[in-house]
């Protein structure tokens, strides 16, 4: 009989805490009971998992007790607040926010690239920020044949980032435009419909966001180098839900374009979206709802002889955040690395910015 | 009294043709006489200028005696078809096609980045590609003080690059999408409503694309620097009208923020828009019907530390193809260059392909 486990779905409300539900089901996650946990202001929903009503319940003291595996998607300071207590409480936190992701004692995983990173947890895991995961899950397989020194990254990141509710309010945002009516943005700082704009995260004082800034830590983290160089730009645009990246490889010595696409033929997680003759590549529309991250137009950079040039597409809620986040649960248990920690979380001294 | 022109339009239905009627009204070009050209589809249709109905003409043999200008913008068959026949009665041509771009003896002018080129006409000055008009006013200042060896693009373009009826194409589909149904692409060669592709211009056997290869090659013949490596990733984005580019600039020597933000303040043609406080740079819908290219996020690239990133965006129809013709056209006034090319316009030997 296979062992199951008792699940919890810290945001189980929004946008990636469905895509959860969705996962834990269509994967056949040995789920022994599952618990959905959110805000107070969204308990008492009820959502469907497996054809059965299960009721969204306020998150409390008492919600980690006899849980073993915490899917916590509920931001940064819901995080904070809950998965030290989750952690004591015996559970493993697989974390989406940013809140712990550079805590050096937190592993930052990506189930394709670090697997083994994820055995030395104390407690709690963090899934990286969507842009990198899908990047990471490209580069990472040319990396290892030859070295990647630095990566120059422009992002087409869509809506969903932002959540459930920027979601919609780019379509309300679009329906107002075809009648000819001004949009408003309230979760969006600037109308997106139509438009695009810089990633509106905080800014350092370098002029990076902090969306560009994880692209280039979490990068180094995942790949335990910190000499790999990285810059990004990253771009909101009018798309709901899958992002896109451009992205250029120079490689500390050539690497062709055919030994590239043999890799990233055989590479976990990347399916190759490339016919020349009908012009077809890959699109977020195509990449919505679906587990691979899309790779194509993988071409020699003619401006540089050691850089090639990629792009991708990858659904940002799917392996941008859920998918990952399952993945590394059946990660654990699969390895057995499920133990509850030896010294449980501990607030760590120093935080290190992203 | 001021010297007046017979002005011809070629193209004066689509988008770029109601932009130049536009701005020969708006910055009072000096018209004696205005002629409307376009295919026998289009004839018969009026068009207002200046409070005036002019009849849309059929293009024909007659059209070109007695004009001076002719601002072509019916795409490049139209342009090969009747540029020599307007050049031989006497008129300059200046056309936003791609038809003359690369033959050595046609000059191809961004009157901000190479006015003198414009005096070597044999009759055809060619206007260059919107993507690379806009890049080349932002970067060419930069390249004056310190030497960029290596450009880097990902570019965001709208739908106007496709033509009006693309930028119609877009919103039907976006209805489509917001009533529940599938949109269809006829003149796009996918949905681009809540979506985005890689441009789909012919690619070539390097895997890229022609509008990538315009963005090299004009780029270097309007710099007159043949050694200046460029590489580009052209997107579709669904945004109506103005084009945004990421731009990663690789100096010869360090260039501080500093120098370029002093360089890029006094350039012609540049508006930079940056308020870091509130997280606000440029954007298409504020690019949008205007005329400087909006330059922003100019940053020391982490990853190189010759390298500078910065962000754009420019009305494509506006600077991107009509502005840019009707600022040639004035060039030519202004320096008295509109003579009768001594020798008319020959047929090349060989066409360099962009």
């Amino acid at each position: 009989m296979t062992k199951t486990y008792r699940v919890a779905i810290l945001g189980a409300t929004g946008a990636v805490g469905a895509e959860l539900l969705d996962l834990l089901a269509s994967r056949n996650f040995p789920v022994a009971d599952l618990k959905l946990l959110a805000s107070s202001r969204s308990a008492g929903r009820s959502l469907q998992f497996q054809g059965e009503k299960i009721e969204v319940e306020s998150v409390n003291d008492r919600s980690f007790s006899n849980i073993d595996i915490v899917l916590a998607s509920a931001g940064g300071s819901i995080s904070k607040a809950w998965a030290a207590k989750a952690v004591a409480d015996g559970a493993v936190v697989i974390d989406n926010s940013s809140a712990f992701r550079m805590e050096p004692h937190v592993p930052l995983v990506v189930p394709e690239v670090n697997p083994q990173a994820a055995a030395s947890h104390q407690g709690i895991i963090a899934n990286p920020n969507c842009t990198t995961i899908l990047m990471s899950v490209a580069v990472w397989p040319l990396h290892q044949v030859k070295r990647v020194q630095r990566i120059v990254v422009a992002t087409y990141q869509s809506a969903s980032g932002a959540g459930a509710r920027a979601m919609e309010e780019v379509k309300i945002q679009a329906q107002a435009i075809l009648n000819g009516e001004t949009p408003t943005a309230e979760i969006l700082p600037y109308p997106l419909a139509f438009n695009l704009f810089p990633h509106n995260s905080p800014l350092n004082e370098l002029g990076y966001c902090e969306e560009e800034m994880k692209m280039v830590n979490e990068t180094r983290k995942i790949f335990n180098d910190q000499s790999i160089r990285v810059t990004a730009t990253c771009v909101r645009v009018p798309v709901l839900r899958a992002h896109s990246e451009a992205i250029n490889l120079e490689f500390e010595t050539p690497m062709s374009v055919q030994e590239a696409k043999e890799i990233l033929n055989k590479a976990p997680g990347v399916q190759i979206v490339e016919d020349w003759k009908a012009n077809h590549f890959p699109m977020p529309i195509e990449a919505t709802g679906r587990d691979p991250v899309l790779v194509g137009r993988i071409r020699q950079d003619i401006s540089h002889s050691h850089s090639l040039e990629l792009w991708l597409c990858g659904d940002q809620i799917r392996k941008g955040a859920a998918l990952n986040a399952v993945q590394i649960a059946e990660l654990l248990i699969e390895k057995d690395w499920l133990q509850p920690p030896t010294s449980g979380y501990q607030q760590p001294v120093t935080i290190v910015k992203s």
